[in-house]
């Protein structure tokens, strides 16, 4: 029987006491010259050369990292944009992350129907059929999906989930300015009911089945809750109260400790915190460092960002007992 | 000055006199087997064998309809799902499809916020950042993109649309049974509007900008709808009077020719209508014909298309006047 990835994750959350988690999202024009200069004297000037600056970059982070944290996200338009080269970037930094015994969540936002959706849930969590038999492709243990397309978007994703002890985010309230446009609309009157409170009671649904839910009574189908919208994050902790929360939008985009205070449950789970840029470009912020010791910048501000969250939830009563203080 | 795509596309469905274009979704399991058997000969039961047997197979479709149809639309969950030997088959088949003057659609359904929007639209229709100056990467014409994150979600790729003469399709109504678990929701009861038709306004608002709107008149932001609900279609051809329609669900997932006449605007042009699977598997139906010859079975099934969705349009004078009989 495979273990539910909700029941890894918080395990790993209690190991390290940290509900944070690093985005590694990496941009040529922000990573460190000296690893640009590296790869280009390898590749020259070519997508190979990127591919190699983003393995380059991401194993230090990752090395500088894994002792505090619990998982990592990888956004995939930062790899899919460099095509081939990319993928394989992204291939190498997974396996790289799960080395160091580290959650990988894939935010990807992929979403259509029946088959293809099919092809999508095998490709990042399932197996693939080659000529001959089976095998795991990108392989990650948690993936990003967009609810638009309906149910049957989304049942060949959970059927995976199910089937390898995988897990989803599936979009509710994202963190930025103009979610409102769709997510925000009342869809009914009566209830007063908005969009995402109702994707919130199709998320709530989807992950109620026993066979999705861990040890710990979280379902492996959980949501994206913006660090944004505290208020919206409130009511939604209510509807979805054994769900996790992908929780995007700390620091760089205006979320604060807290602010996301309300995505956790009483006792002290129920979220993880992403925070990308603010970690991992730490060291252009950090005028005492040298940029070779990028990595320990986003050490300490990964440091700095368990810190004030875990102060933050200590607060308001929603951390887990046996934490130490 | 680039050309608006939807000035190139409308050229190219007058020169072959057809709106419909033909889908490239690989499966292993329907790739005939002589194409496997000799792609694993030269590869082994490897991801490498994968990506050779779907750029031979692709590759012979392609020869067989590039002169009887206008466009292409590529399915990157099955490509993408081999990594990155997906992702060299899904470039090799772009190229190949665009060195047959075929207008390259990737059905992606990509969506984010800010900067990642910003790399989606970079890697799949603008330039991006190597270590030093800028190089197309994924390069399509045009692609599908999700509305759910809102305005600023979908911004970067518009820009990109201006800069570079791309096209994006946003998801409108799709085609799948549960479409309507959020896109049928009313969310406005005085005027009883749904979610689709709130999108379809903001598609067609999106798209109004003078730098989007080609010579005949169509913007380079189009829509998804679906060829299983006519009565929808009728409805959002109104609201997105000169918005160009991206038509799946027809044959094998149950729309008929009659169902896509609403899609299109009296003078006969605004739509492209999707057959993927009734197509490049045809020869599975064609008991006449050796495995050998797919490629023709997919031909005939091509022009059968044409043949009764001209004819539908005929019957229902939506019909380009200067197009023969």
């Amino acid at each position: 029987m495979v273990q539910n990835i909700t029941d890894v994750l918080l395990e790993k959350i209690d190991e390290k006491q940290n509900p944070c988690i690093v985005g590694l999202d990496p941009r040529i024009d922000q990573i460190p010259e000296h690893v640009l200069d590296n790869s280009q004297r390898r590749y020259g000037n070519t997508f190979e050369a990127v591919r190699d600056a983003i393995i380059e970059f991401n194993t230090l982070i990752i090395r500088a990292i894994y002792d505090t944290v619990p998982a990592v996200k990888l956004q995939m338009a930062f790899y899919e944009k460099y095509g081939p080269q990319g993928l394989e970037a992204f291939l190498r930094t997974a396996r790289f992350a799960k080395e160091h015994r580290l959650v990988v969540i894939e935010d990807a936002k992929r979403n259509d129907i029946g088959n293809t959706a099919q092809a999508y849930a095998e490709g990042h969590l399932g197996l693939v059929s080659l000529i001959d038999g089976f095998a795991p492709s990108l392989d990650v243990d948690m993936m990003t999906v967009n609810p638009y397309l309906g149910s049957d978007g989304i049942r060949p994703f959970i059927e995976v989930c199910k089937e390898r002890g995988k897990g989803i985010f599936l979009l509710d309230k994202t963190s930025n300015k103009s979610s409102g446009d769709l997510q925000d609309r009342i869809v009914s009157v009566e209830r007063k009911l908005k969009v995402y409170e109702l994707i919130a009671r199709f998320i709530h649904n989807l992950g109620q089945e026993q066979e999705l839910v861990g040890e710990r009574g979280y379902s492996s189908v959980g949501a994206v809750v913006g660090a944004t919208y505290p208020d919206e994050a409130k009511s939604l902790r209510e509807i979805m109260p054994r769900t996790l929360f992908l929780v995007p939008g700390y620091g760089e985009q205006g979320g604060t400790a807290l602010d996301v205070v309300p995505c956790f449950n009483p006792d002290g789970y129920g979220a993880v915190i992403n925070s990308s840029r603010g970690i991992i470009y730490a060291y252009k912020k950090d005028p005492n460092l040298h940029p070779e010791e990028f990595a320990v910048s986003a050490r300490n501000a990964a440091l700095k960002m368990r810190h004030e969250v875990v102060s933050a939830l200590r607060q308001h009563q929603r951390i887990p007992s046996h934490w130490k203080s």
